[in-house]
């Protein structure tokens, strides 16, 4: 019976698992990623982890048919390389497949962070049986990813699904792209901060001042929604104005991409209703009609399991076409 | 040796061409739309031109493998229904293709005129051989349609790749789809002399105004195109602030197909670099670099050939498809 791995490189964490044929989880195993000491350290990291953990399963890595691994920022997908990753520091094309190959001699692949969650959320989660898929993911910062007409878009370098960077403000906040205004730099964890902080910095007063002893960089995301539900106006202004920002740019990707159903992950994805109530709104009277009409939009249900589970399908994916002789395009 | 009819159903002419196996054209008819007259009308004129021009080849309908139509506005693609289109008086829920099937016994496809276009120019024209292809069509209207890894998207309701509904201004030119500050109502043949009578009724003088005895109904784009090349100072801020704001559209675009290259097509593409240039300078400095690196824009090839071509393309594709039991999604 074949098995297989999924592994979701975070910034913080390396999250593995191993499934069997049916995608049943084996096993799990969760380590630092240690991403300030090097490529050459957090790869050693992912080769223990993954032998620890097959031994803790009595498997060796002869047993595994193959494994997938999501990594965040700009991949070369196809040569198997991460070539920057915007908050791995000395990280600069990095050949992760060749050398997991010549180490752990596993045949692997590699796909971007939010295409991995698409692949989880899509073949097992709230996308199952649909064929327009869009999934964003409210982290650190905003990923994207998409199903058209079946099939997982990649486009001619890969980053096809790249929300984050629709322009939204023809002069607004700098990017790490190299452009200004880009969504991602104000619907995101960092992006709600920072417009929070700008809020307070000018004047406005927010009960979170008080559970942070007045240290903004202390702020986070959840407690933005626990000050929404006390009622707070400027944490209640903060998200209306992220929530509407996010349907003006969801526009843009209704009329691009036609979807039937936008999955909503990542960690910021816990507001729910407090942020995508305003979303909604815009969506309702500035989406076009027909294609909005018939698309849904919900949260993620897997949580952080969508990337492993996503990895190791596109893992699987990817393994049955080089069979057949053909890459991800 | 099989032959294909491919017709593009304008707003002002139906344009037939037969094509051979090789799509050379065989001959071509063209004939005014008329389209006020109403839906059962223009389905008797395409019916009558498709004879008369049968005829003059000494072809009859037997001879005819299939037959592909492009359609303005809003489509039932998989039950050949033309459901609404903008320009069209009287028009609603037209069963193109059962008609045409009843009345002609040729097996018959529709799709919108933005994707016959692309179809054409990408088989056969500036797109050849490319996997991610962005067709713009700037004519009375904006249309798009694009090529994602191989294969036209079509998303959930047929209707992806609409480029002119992304919302540029949170609250701007009401437009037709319900929405407002949408990019086809600024970046179009209509947008575009909007723009400009909007500079010259605000106290701007241009040399348009003599040539038109002061009736800014009877400007045109190509005399927006002439008066630019005299150095008119309110046309050349017209197409500036137009042709950067098709830049800032194209960023979201680029950062969700990643296309290869962007052919821009329809009457008004004949502006050609006056307007492109100022497209170019946006997207020099807010698109995603690498995705914009690898990617060229050019202008079309095939001129107003390309939609009959590629109804043509279309209809073959469509027609072995069906053989073997698939629709277009």
């Amino acid at each position: 019976m074949a098995t297989y791995i999924g592994l979701d490189l975070g910034g913080t964490n390396i999250k593995i698992s191993v499934f069997d044929d049916f995608f049943h989880r084996l096993g799990e195993k969760r380590t630092p990623t240690e991403v300030r000491l090097g490529s050459e350290h957090v790869l050693n990291r992912i080769y223990d982890a993954v032998l620890a953990l097959l031994e803790e399963l009595h498997l060796t890595c002869q047993d595994i048919t193959c494994m997938g691994i999501g990594v965040p920022g700009i991949l070369d997908i196809k040569n198997g390389i991460s070539r920057f990753s915007p908050n791995f520091p000395k990280w600069e094309e990095v050949p992760i497949v060749a050398w997991m190959e010549s180490h752990l001699h596993i045949p692997t692949y590699i796909d971007n962070d939010a295409r991995v969650n698409l692949y989880g959320e899509w073949k097992f989660g709230a996308g199952k049986n649909r064929n327009n898929v869009l999934m964003i993911t409210l982290g650190t910062g905003l990923g994207g990813a998409a199903v058209i007409d079946g099939r997982v878009i990649y486009g001619a370098t890969g980053s096809a699904g790249e929300i984050g960077h629709i322009n939204m403000f023809r002069e607004g906040r700098e990017c790490r792209c190299g452009s200004s205004g880009c969504l991602g730099r104000y619907v995101s964890a960092l992006g709600i901060l920072r417009t929070f902080r700008e809020k307070v910095q000018a004047g406005q007063h927010s009960i979170i001042c008080d559970w942070v002893n007045h240290d903004l960089d202390k702020v986070t995301a959840d407690m933005l929604s626990r000050a929404y539900d006390d009622g707070d106006a400027v944490t209640i202004e903060t998200i209306q104005e992220t929530g509407k920002l996010l349907g003006y740019g969801l526009c843009a990707v209704f009329s691009l991409y036609n979807p039937e159903i936008i999955i909503v992950g990542g960690g910021m994805s816990r507001m729910g209703d407090r942020l995508l109530q305003y979303t909604r709104e815009i969506l309702d009277t500035h989406a076009l009609r027909i294609p909005y009409g018939c698309c849904t939009i919900v949260t993620a249900v897997l949580g952080d399991a969508a990337g492993m589970l996503g990895a190791a399908v596109y893992a699987k994916e990817q393994f049955l076409q080089s069979a057949a002789n053909n890459g991800p395009n």
